[in-house]
């Protein structure tokens, strides 16, 4: 079944205001087993409503219209739909009365612009507003249904999950069933993963891969659709193990995982404690592990050691060694990493440092130039990076080394 | 001058993704003074691409077309526009060298389905995408300017107000004058400022004013239009003075401007030195400080001090005051900001402690309270705040208002 969404304001064609009620339908429709057709963004103009209208419907089973049903002067969705259906508005006594007596009971004066909220095209279904003063409605087009609900956020989530999905699953017959899981990838590009997966055996098997870049990650999302659960639930296990088999190490986790999350489940597990001596990174591996619930357990400090001085002084590194190789360097990101899990009385320390930019860079040591170190026990590895994205990315990216390199240490996996 | 835009991929049908696109480019016609005749989403399938080019330029005098351009089998909008306007795909060659030399400087293996990226309809004009690999185009359509760009929210936002506008504007006879200034605010909400403003004396003036919630921040853009320059510039002037006749206290930046960015100007402009000690924050404030260029000139150290041997050995806040008023108290936090500032030998330090839960509550601290203090030659201010958000959330409020007040601090302005 595919189903259209249409959503009607001025201020979304403007960019005023970015329109989140699409997405959530989509996602509701997609939970369903649904597809959506398309959607469609119109201004609060009549011509442009009723031509978004006739062409969804061409090639919907069933729309899902939302906005445009306030009391001012530019809310004219219903006047629109019953103009597009050449229908007649009839006022529907009943919400006429219930409106009254929610502005009484709010202590709010009434007045006669309100009366255009209990108007609906002849033969519609009023679908209820708990939370508004905006009812919706149901108007059926040659078979296909149009539900129309109002476009504040809040009363279109409600009235869409509550009334909508429900008056939609019961006007048709078949229903799809949908099994999805998200895989999260960090150190293979798409095109690489793209190449390795036989689109022939995902087609036999109903199964689609979509491939969505959160940089420094690749999020795939393994979606399988049939008739019968069971089958659809096989096929998504089938393909979801052959992508393991392959990517097997640079998938860190699946579905609402996060490096950070995955690392500290990783760290309370195991119970090991952690130190953090960050240089170019500022803050931001400590930012991401303390936002994972409970990250106190393990967390023992975090250190931002952005000048020489510092390094010295919180971390032990000789100022002779700084000033014989340099603050970014591989002796000082092991001994940073070394010092920061001394100094704090860690099992494991983790450091970073390197030249973010946009200055700083020499003929030697470009900008983008980062260490990265690792200190647990004995053992110490550091790794030197080239990167070459922007300030922010550099950051981001080195961060996302670090949290990968601690995951693959504490998963007993080999260090690239 | 009306324009269509369609925005292109399974991920914003299926919900899995919120477009960001389809508002950030209307937004941007409309600070033009150019309408958008509509917007369409639609998955990443040929008839659709087709049905939505179809219907768009019918009603528009020129398209945007983002998303689908990457290298993976499911990105088919060039061919899919291509065959929408019966033309045959060529190769372009200093794209696909352009191509294969970008890979190999990041060290990444060139694979072949790479190379439909260098793919384009004849008679296609090049649109460069300067921060990543997916080239965009320009196609005539019987004197209908069509741009596609790829669905990358930074590249689409970069190609799209660097390249589209301007050849947009070449194309077409140009009629409005447009000025706009983003007014950034922090610790006044949307709807207090929006009943301070008259709305008579903004239609009188041809401006207008949209907001735009960026938690914590609300961001105001004043956009004034005419046919005159001169009276377009000043008309935008009066308004913004007016707001900030009313608001100032409350305004920390225009357009580009960020609360770090801001604190970082101030800071080398006085030639003063900083040392943070976060706890709650986890290491928010220096991440967001350290992704200003240049930062290491004023900022000597930050340590997350996470537990509270961190707090006594690092910043040397005595046990008995742990003890005695707890981690999350206001005698902790002065003692950190104190205790950073003395240890660094720094101008000033700041300082967080606080619950950012879910747990760790108490009746008398609940998740959410959060001491912030600033200490700065012998005087030392905190200020004791309860926010109601998640943690992430809390951390992002609290990295905030610490910003905030060093902003003010540093200007010379009262702190609340």
């Amino acid at each position: 079944m595919d189903i259209g969404i249409l959503v009607i304001g001025n201020e979304l064609t403007s960019g005023m205001t970015q329109d989140t009620n699409s997405s959530f339908i989509a996602r509701e429709l997609h939970a369903q087993g649904w597809r959506v057709s398309a959607v469609m963004i119109v201004g609060d103009d009549r011509d442009a409503i009723k031509r978004g209208l006739d062409y969804l419907l061409e090639i919907s089973d069933a729309l899902v219209v939302a906005g445009g049903l306030g009391p001012t002067e530019d809310d004219i969705t219903t006047a629109a739909v019953a103009g597009a259906f050449e229908l007649d508005l009839y006022t529907d006594e009943a919400v006429l009365q219930q409106l009254k007596g929610r502005f009484s009971s709010l202590g709010i004066p009434w007045t006669e612009n309100n009366a255009k909220q209990a108007m609906f095209p002849e033969g519609a279904d009023i679908i209820d507003n708990p939370i508004g003063s905006a009812c919706g409605f149901l108007q059926d087009r040659d078979g296909r249904p149009v539900a129309v609900i109002p476009g504040v956020p809040a009363e279109a989530r409600k009235m869409f999950s509550d009334g909508v999905i429900s008056i939609f699953r019961d006007k048709i017959a078949y229903r799809e069933h949908v099994a999805k899981r998200t895989i999260k990838i960090f150190g293979r590009t798409e095109s690489r993963i793209d190449q390795t997966l036989s689109h022939e055996d995902l087609e036999i098997l109903g199964v689609s891969i979509g491939f969505y870049p959160r940089f420094p990650e690749t999020h795939l999302v393994v979606t399988s659709r049939g008739e019968y659960r069971e089958r659809v639930e096989e096929n998504l296990r089938v393909i979801c193990e052959r992508i393991e088999g392959k990517f097997h190490r640079y998938i860190f986790g699946y579905d609402d995982d996060t490096m950070e999350g995955v690392v500290a489940a990783l760290l309370t597990d195991r119970g090991l404690t952690l130190s953090v001596a960050e240089s170019c990174t500022g803050g931001l591996i400590t930012d991401r592990i303390t936002d994972v619930p409970g990250s106190s357990v393990f967390l023992e400090r975090g250190v931002v050691t952005y000048s020489n001085t510092s390094k010295v002084e919180l971390l032990g590194v000789p100022a002779s060694i700084i000033a014989e190789h340099g603050a970014v360097s591989e002796e000082t990101a092991v001994l940073m990493a070394e010092g920061v899990k001394g100094v704090a009385g860690t099992d494991i320390g983790l450091a970073t440092t390197g030249i973010a930019g946009p200055g700083g860079g020499t003929e030697e040591k470009p900008v983008g130039t980062v260490f990265i170190a690792l200190s647990a026990g004995e053992d110490t590895i550091c790794r030197r990076f080239l990167f070459r994205w922007d300030r922010r990315r550099i950051k981001e990216m080195s961060s996302q080394i670090a949290l990968n390199m601690l995951r693959r240490f504490l998963a007993g996996e080999e260090i690239d």
